[in-house]
């Protein structure tokens, strides 16, 4: 049974809890102004990808505490880092760059809404620049943007995969960013990280929706992935909640020993252990804040004006500063 | 600390459960087709009330297990079951009723979005009764409508009780109909549970937003409350999953008597213990299905069609047949 | 310059009104119930599709007057209708069928949003057809259906044709139903008239978003539309109401000669003088009602349910009955 | 019959046309940076209100030709500069200010929805400020907002003014702002005109839908209202057209005379004539751009902005300065 996150930090975390070192695996951390934190897993080999659940690639976290908060200029200065970030995923000059950014997601449900949401918020210009050329607008330095929202299969009765497959093979884009809310193990990750990877999403991972990979094997130009926690699996809270409790009554004398074997279980037979115990129709459901409308709003303007800097097509210049 | 559940109905069980007999609280079932069931719990004494933690009231609950599945003509069955539940609390002839529909919640959080849903759903006639009298459109027989959406407070700076009462001193209506999300004590009452009361709504309930009472002192009027459960408190799924296990540990040898004493403390201890164990941050969080977008599509329709459907003005005649 | 409605029947009527015959486009009229009325206008040459400004292909208008009225047992009606109709233009028998249904138009503009709130009504199975078979599920009687809402230009830089065929050479549908919100030659249609048609989509039709044909030619399989018409295009009010007011002028003598001398323009050559006098920006611009919010929610489930009918999905079984 | 226009500018500018000069009514225009024109109608006199057919007060245009543009700094000056008109009308010192922000309008009709989405995306805190004191969070200056959408009739069965008055009965704000689409005269207006008043809002104004005047007579505290031309009437602009039509027919000899007394009647009366020739059923629409989604998106989140620099509650500093 997989380890429920999205983010390859998380990951490592839980490994170096263990004390558990991984081959093939290099992290670095650079600490940022406003209080924020980048950190770079690098997974590099095949066997680096088995231990950490994760195909190979770069996962870059932008640790951003305050981003949800009612502070615009904390979001100008996010954006601009994440900016930063995606250019050094890019594969070729932005000029040169013809992009499709995919909002992965259910419009419908406030959290899974954040993909639909930002790719709604980015100025798409492709078909301006397919009719008039670049140099009609003054755009020779900016990439052609095109978008779209495939929906959940629920929606569609197709898979992601195959329609942004489909629209592909139309309008031949030579980079892909893809836009989708992530599950987070912790509940002190939602909302506060930005996690960017040039390994494109694996199935299974995060709210369990996503059943074939969108990377550059599956679809054949490079694919950058862009997202935020917005939801834990409600099995994980439970999960982490009851280690939490063992943790405590081991200090009980009558339940030490009995606690300590049941704590050396592998991650994995606890998340089974829990699994079994909870209600039926639990593993189809999701934890996420009260405020979560908030939240979404916020962050998916910062994605959409992160993705429109690194993009050159930004309107509002200052923020590119 | 109260215990996190919206429906009478969980309540009375866990006491059940615990063999505890409430002096001043009737149950009535009856069985219904379609594998309904109407549970009525009357709460008729203060101290009924205190040990239930909910007001003096009767609390009606249709169950109805198939009412998100793809079948309309169960929602029909369950509307004009919920319609005919509806009438018995009026408090007088439909005729004279001059009503007030309150969808409380957040328009913008799927779950919570159940109450603004089923208003935009009726049909409202206030204003034209009152412009062209009800003669002119044969309305004799059916009520007087109105509805509003006050949103929460994230929203308005105001409390919903404020926001009701000014609107109710300015339109002066004779009954008023809450319609809200509640909250349920376990996953498996999500979306298969209509409950109606007559006692209002209670400080602290549900999803915990609500401060202040809406309720027949409150408003000086008749409430009758409507609610489905969409969400479950994060902090009861953990602690629920949390005593299973322990009822699972008991059967070892090494852990049994501490398991025991464990299970003797009462509920509120239990949900004290497992407050303290959890992240911070998760008592804000709320528990839901990742299909709940098209469930409280669904659910919401129904409740107004069984609203308009027993106020008699329901434009489908064969519904209310 | 083209005739701006997309309504066939509108074509015709115009050229009734002068007297003209067109060779090569024939007429059926059938009276049904509840005031319902359908017309078919099959345009069987070139010579026909060049005089009409529309492909050859049969037009099929579903009349039904009431279909905004607060009367759900009429839309019912009407839908089944609906249903018989599409029934008669499926290629092959509804088991046989794998179907994109496909919601043009832009969902955040109020009247341009039928096409996506329909395939949001309707129920897709093609991913649990394809994952688990049909006789799982009792389906061997129904197709299969997926659906897709590709946006318009401005939200995705694409062209909806080309968004459209990418999708299908992935996922080879054998039929596509197409919908779409219509332009109207006359306020009077709006919000009472289905077209289906087997002519597919022309380019530059209704609101003059779309620029490039979708239809079998293009697609590759065939294709039905169905609209409602939801707006008048501004040129056309005003174009109409011009001609009405030199109508009343001719009793005037000191003007009847110079108004009836106008009054023989081509109705082309009226429209080029009336978009002269426009004011600039108006060529962009539509008319619909204020109510229009109101309208589309109820005609667009009609047309889901009408299109679920057809297709043998409805789960409401008295809905096909 | 009244003169379609929410604007007192073109009133205004119409008599300025005739050369009728209108005693009671003083104009001041200033030039500001950007192209922006700030143009300020002060109707002095109850004779000046009779001939121009709106209430007495100081209506302040400020005309931005590109506020609809791909151009945040663009926005973000207007913002500041509208800001400056509003604390122009503050009737006491922003920290005194308990402001209730009301949102007109209809949330699902795309041109009506400005005012609800203006709301919807400023920050409110009466509801903190009364929990736990303005020293708190360093609020001295600001003032206590809250706000609300009340909706439209056929939501909610009841007038705009009875919601507001009954609110504010409970929660007593000393200044109320208003905000609402209006619906301009000319085409070329729209989305480029930015209205702030003291005289509120006349019964009959704009789309036509507010029945009871909602100013600082019937609320009781002083009024700002605050608009964006968002439509036309469709008469309106059917009506400017026939006009020029018949200015242009004037140079054709035969219909010269006729055509010269014609356009010497009442504005009144030729938009009675119009109302007569146009198709039944138009009255109830409105004339709109294509593209209003994206305009509505970039202005309500302008004037969200302005609101909020103007009452000290702008997060965003550099926005302020």
């Amino acid at each position: 049974m997989e380890i429920r996150t999205d983010l390859a930090l998380e990951t490592k975390e839980r490994f170096e809890k263990d004390n558990v070192e991984i081959k093939g695996v290099v992290i670095e951390e650079e600490k940022l102004d406003m209080e924020c934190k980048l950190t770079t897993v690098k997974i590099e080999t095949e066997n680096g990808a088995k231990i950490m659940g994760k195909p190979k690639g770069s996962y870059i976290t932008l640790d951003a505490p305050e981003m949800t908060e009612d502070d615009e200029e904390y979001r100008k200065y996010v954006a601009n880092e994440f900016a930063e970030i995606l250019r050094t995923l890019f594969p070729r000059p932005v000029r040169e760059l013809s992009v499709l950014v995919v909002g992965l997601g259910n419009r419908d449900v406030t959290p899974d809404s954040l993909g639909p949401r930002v790719v709604d918020q980015i100025s798409m210009n492709r078909h301006l620049v397919k009719e008039f050329g670049k140099d009609v607008f003054g755009w020779e330095e900016e990439c052609q943007i095109s978008g779209m929202v495939p929906g959940v299969m629920a929606q569609t009765g197709m898979e992601s995969q195959e329609i942004i497959l489909g629209v592909m093979k139309e309008t031949k884009p030579n980079l892909v960013i893809v836009v989708d809310a992530l599950a987070a193990r912790s509940a002190k990750r939602l909302n506060r990280t930005i996690q960017v990877s040039d390994a494109g999403i694996a199935p299974g991972s995060g709210v369990g929706n996503h059943r074939q990979a969108i990377n550059k094997e599956s679809l054949g130009v490079p694919v950058i992935s862009v997202g935020i926690p917005m939801v834990v699996d409600a099995v994980t809270i439970v999960n982490d909640t009851m280690w939490n409790l063992l943790d405590a009554l081991s200090s009980d004398k009558r339940s030490a020993d009995f606690c300590d074997s049941l704590k050396k279980f592998h991650e994995n037979e606890k998340q089974e252990l829990i699994r079994e115990l909870l209600s039926p129709g639990l593993n189809s459901m999701f934890v996420t804040p009260k405020d979560v409308d908030e939240s979404v709003r916020r962050v998916s303007r910062m994605l959409a004006s992160g993705i429109e800097i690194a993009l050159g097509t930004a309107a509002d210049e200052a923020m590119a500063g």
